[in-house]
């Protein structure tokens, strides 16, 4: 029997991005065409179609091969039903993707959130290649999970498992409220947000750094201060690590997990984030518990959507 | 064909506790009997042997009808091998138990430590009957726990998931150092040692409060004196309950799970500290989080341990 292959979607706000992959989860070709959000539902669907028959058509493959495609989305997703519940980038409500997908290109479809998708990528064909049990952070906007467990995705009782940027971490004196409502939550510190929030409260302080804080001041120029010395972005960079580290420690005597992956925008910190990282986790996490973990960098960059999104339809 | 059954064992320091299970987790009778661990090894492996064909031999089911025997023991297992690493009070060391209790009982047999046992007593007959994905907490002498991941004990990389009393709550500078070595775990606060540490430190320092320790003082006073209106001992058990629930939010943001089950010595305290814990988790968990899930006192007190020990044929 020929190879089959498997079309993974990573559906964004402004583009949707498809690819395909082998069984290994090796990215074989991508393609990227323009959501059009704003012509509604029923286009952004037909984009979708559109784009999966392109890149199978542009390919050495048949559509006979195709096994299935999998999608990802920023957003709240009733992943056993297959609906995207709310996905606002894409103005997505209660659209039952699963459904008509299956009924526009004939072939198995599963659908999952972003965070989900990207932690799967990594886990089989990224970073945490090979592995069973890891638990993946994506630090960008906002800080998001995923937890793979037996190399799959693991949804828990309400489909929330992995919503790691919702570990309160900061203590109640020093706490600040989360666009969820909470206090203290991971995403308030080490999110890109939580970043650029500090770097602006301490140029607006007064605190003595290079920074100067214009209106589109991004995490990236934190961290490059950082690199060059300024004790204050440091501090910045040290304090997202710090409670990274931490929620690590919980997330490791709670799930034993043998691998953490770090991606996202903020992970391109390097050295200064990882470094402290890994030192916070090894303060705070008992001798056994640490034994053979590792913390590791995201390897995958921009395509851990597409190919957790392929990897659907073999891993969940 | 007849009914089957499994006996779980509870290996402990002073006695071996037996029981007999049906296939729905009900226990049906139950026998114990001394460890004599100080008469080495063989001697209590003889014992176990003894107590298991004693209880099927009294009950009214064949020996045909035994599926298999379960045990558990606090320390640390190999649950792949079968080992019992270190047990401290039954004095094993590196025991290849399952390997020695097939070759001398003739069925499957099954280990696993004392708080994995315990969560799938509760997961499979206690306060967690019919739920698939619960985490259990005992708190005792240390807090122990136990993930039950789709009816089963998830094991993790190396076979450490559910050390719920080593996640680090206490804010660095409150912490003290835990048993473990690192400061501030769960189990400095949120077991029966850590309330008694508590109520210790009050007394000494001078605080007004109905507490006069002496040197047996147990838990249970710290609880009575609350209940009784003693605000000192109010503040001890509140603290317990606090660092309790904010581990429990940690918890639910990576896991997502459906219920959590509090046993051991400690969730005799009641209300007072149920009330506090339910009250912390609902401060700190996104409220997604917190839709359906529950949080509920254990129900099968020491039995937990024979009847998870049966479970594990059937559940791991």
């Amino acid at each position: 029997m020929s190879e089959q292959i498997y079309v993974g979607v990573d559906l964004g706000g402004t583009a949707i991005k498809v690819g395909i992959c082998n069984q290994a989860g090796q990215l074989i070709q991508t393609y990227e065409g323009p959501t059009e959000t704003e012509k509604g539902v029923d286009v952004v669907v037909d984009n979708i179609e559109k784009y999966v028959r392109h890149i199978v058509d542009q390919s050495p493959y048949s559509w006979d091969q195709l096994a299935g495609v999998g999608a990802g989305v920023a957003g709240f997703t009733n992943v056993r039903e297959g609906i995207i519940i709310f996905a606002p980038n894409v103005g997505f409500r209660d659209v039952p993707i699963r459904a008509i997908l299956e009924e526009k290109i004939g072939k198995p479809i599963k659908i999952d959130n972003d965070a989900n998708v990207a932690a799967l990528g990594e886990a089989w064909s990224g970073a945490g290649r090979g592995i069973e049990n890891c638990v993946c952070y994506t630090l960008g906007t906002g800080v998001g999970g995923g937890i793979i467990i037996n190399g799959k995705i693991y949804q828990g009782f309400s489909g929330l498992a992995g919503e790691l940027g919702h570990i309160s971490v900061v203590p109640d004196l020093e706490a600040i409220q989360c666009g969820c409502g909470k206090m203290g939550c991971l995403e308030t510190v080490s999110s890109a947000t939580g970043i650029i929030r500090m770097a602006k409260d301490a140029v607006e302080r007064g605190d003595r750094t290079s920074l100067a804080l214009e209106q589109h001041i991004a995490a990236k120029e934190v961290f490059d201060a950082a690199k060059a010395g300024d004790e204050v972005a440091q501090r910045i960079v040290k304090r997202a690590a710090f409670y990274l580290g931490k929620s690590m420690a919980a997330v490791a005597a709670a799930l034993n997990p043998e691998v953490f992956i770090i991606g996202g925008g903020v992970s391109k910190a390097g050295d200064i984030l990882f470094s402290e990282v890994r030192d916070v986790f090894a303060k705070s996490t008992p001798e056994p518990l640490q034994k053979g973990v590792t913390i590791l960098p995201a390897q995958l960059g921009n395509d851990a959507g597409v190919v957790g999104a392929a990897g659907l339809l073999l891993r969940s």
